[in-house]
């Protein structure tokens, strides 16, 4: 391990905090992969007198410029938002030679093309869009290969979650709005989500990286929510279409850049994008179809992408013509569970003769092994043997096999047609 | 730009053709990245007599030892696939101080554990999982910031296609392999694809980045699909579920790992990848759900990802404390279309008296403006003004204004009550 590099965090709010949180819950992990220690200097606050629960030893200022001259800060995560101060304080950063990571839409989108021609190695945005997915890294790495000529997204979840109220529920734009207040998805003032601002800053991004060439907001043309009507949800869903607030960017012989609320075919996977979740769905030229989904805001998500990016600067900064790598393997080799100890619902699909009582006895050979029945099926259809189907609330595999093996010596029971796991795994369901 | 990096490609089969597809499709964007000039030097084949089409001026050999051994090579890409000689051939290029690029999961599966840890900075694989959809590097590097308990991936597309076969068409399994094999979806001898073995490979090389320890294929619990009937998939959708082949890694106090057909919730993200297509799916802590979905398999999917590590490894080799960059922008600023001249379909509804004689009113406006009508709900219900609704086939905004105009001034239409486009950018299509 070499010695600590200096952070300074500018904003202490929904991502900050979250930085902080999670700097804090996997520090040894995450300092083993950045190659040493990472010492958060310094927190800029608004106000030095909020009473705040900081999990860190950094000195609060509320002076920003303060921590950015620091010559014991290497690496500067701006998570203030808005366009200035911030916007000055990361030119300062990079000029003074430091690495910035920032989550900030707004100054990547107005002046990221000038920042990352003049900085190209040091400037780390990961985050500014789709908040937890990774997609700025794939688009600029993984994508290389690929000539990309068509990125859609769903990349404002608040816009996101009211189109899906009004579709699900029947609800006006109003009513969804307000549900969305309620539920902490939108803000007091929603005029930069609805208007389609918020998705046409992160539309500026995506097409930068997609087609390679700087483009400005005045490029993109926006229309917002605030006069769709639940009627026409409706009929778009007759035709077979669900509306979504789509970011388009699209390379023909010229680019297209816009932002609207946009009928999609049912099939498309954008149209089973619902709620709050965003994705990013790009073609490319050797790959195909491709499409990232996931959390696109929040205080942990977002902060994920900036730990991400903090850990690369760590990277670059100690590497000496070869990045740093932590160890593939930190731990010793945990233990893995053989398959009879796993534990999960089960599918059971038995053939059994059309009788009366058939299901109270298998039903009783379920109880005996400690298997319980979350739902059943039960066919009569006149010939013999008929379908009796089960799904069971989680089951050990011994406890299941051991129900089988009394069921199968039924002499009601003809044959355990099938046996079929049931994951859930979902949202920890 | 440095010197060229020589390069070694070691199999010419379907990768490795698509590998040099994409070298001389997208030479100059990709030697920019890379930092200089790639000259693929060697090309090992089964058999020198084969005829081939090579777009390149490499040396063929039938002895990939003699290619590896090469001072002027650099790079290494194995794309024959199989245990050996690969793992050998990938070892001996690792102790020789080169990189490795591999799309190989058997050797990653079996031996990726051991090679890593001696060589951790110079083995690379994305290609190794589901094919061009990125995976490798967004664990790896961009989720660092997360602990993962759980990874769900339909890994696997040749069991995927039959599975959604049998689920859509109500055919056997027998049947949607054989529809599967004449589309090229699955190989005359399926056993490798239909056993799980596969996924099984696929899930060791997850689990191992997910947990960051080391499994073995001894450690997972494999059932394929083979024994599975259509009617249980009718049964799974009559209780609100879907049957897939699942890749399952979940930590809680021990590691499971499992391939198994499965009943998956519909609403499940994973329910809704159908097809060849592949999807994993991951829970971190501080993301939440995420999911990565694409072409799981191909010529040039997987020379895609294959395509990517040749970058970055390129990129390393040439760094010198810093690693090279390309320039962000390559080219001029594009033509940006304005908004008047998109095209796209529309979405309209106009509220109307309701007489006879309005749709065609209406339909006659869009002719003369060069808008053609793809369908139309057209609703009386009694008390006016009623909804018309259509869609267009794709228009020129220019002309739709026009032919909006015209239909407003119209003394049978009430209003213009919704104009939103319509999106149907998938496939190209």
């Amino acid at each position: 391990m070499s010695q600590a590099l200096g952070v300074a965090l500018l904003g202490a709010g929904t991502v900050g905090s979250g930085v902080l949180r999670i700097l804090e819950r996997h520090r040894e992990r995450i300092e083993a992969r950045a190659g040493g220690p990472l010492d958060v200097r310094w927190i800029a606050v608004r106000s030095l007198t909020k009473p705040r629960d900081l999990p860190t030893n950094a000195r609060l200022t509320d002076d920003p410029l303060e921590a950015v001259h620091d010559p014991g800060v290497h690496v500067v995560i701006e998570v203030m938002g808005g366009e200035e101060p911030a916007t000055h304080l990361i030119e300062t950063a990079l000029a003074q030679g430091k690495h910035v990571v920032t989550a900030n839409k707004v100054v990547i989108a107005r002046s990221g093309q000038r920042l990352l021609e003049a900085y190209p190695d040091r400037l780390h945005y990961e985050a500014s869009v789709a908040g937890g997915i990774p997609i700025i890294k794939p688009l600029q790495e993984c994508l290389i290969a690929n000539r990309l000529d068509q990125v859609l997204g769903i990349v404002n979840g608040t816009t996101n979650y009211i189109l899906s109220r009004m579709d699900q529920a029947g609800i006006s734009f109003g009513e969804a709005l307000a549900e969305a207040q309620a539920a902490g998805y939108a803000e007091a003032d929603p005029t930069y989500d609805i208007s389609g601002l918020d998705a046409a800053h992160k539309l500026v991004i995506l097409a930068m990286l997609a087609f390679e060439a700087p483009f400005s907001l005045a490029d993109v043309h926006v229309e917002g929510i605030g006069q769709l009507e639940t009627t026409d949800l409706a009929y778009a869903r007759e035709f077979g279409y669900t509306v979504k607030l789509l970011a388009v960017a699209r390379r023909e012989e010229a680019v297209e850049l816009r932002v609207h609320p946009a009928l999609l075919p049912r099939e498309h996977p954008l149209a089973k994008v619902d709620g709050v979740t965003n994705a990013v769905f790009v073609e490319g030229d050797a790959t195909g179809p491709l499409m990232f989904t996931g959390a696109g805001a929040g205080s942990l998500p977002t902060a994920s992408s900036v730990v991400a990016d903090l850990v690369e600067a760590a990277r670059r900064l100690r590497s000496q013509g070869q990045e740093p790598n932590g160890p593939l393997f930190r731990q010793g080799r945990p233990r893995v569970r053989p398959p009879e100890e796993m534990v999960s619902p089960f599918y059971l699909r038995f053939r059994v003769v059309d009788r009366p009582g058939v299901l109270a006895q298998i039903a009783s050979a379920f109880g005996r092994h400690q298997v319980s029945i979350e739902s059943v099926i039960q066919r009569g259809r006149g010939h013999e043997p008929v379908d009796l189907v089960f799904i069971t609330h989680p089951a050990r595999v011994a406890s299941l096999s051991q129900a089988l093996e009394a069921i199968r010596a039924l002499p009601v029971v003809h044959q355990v047609a099938a046996c079929l796991r049931v994951e859930r795994g979902w949202g920890h369901a």
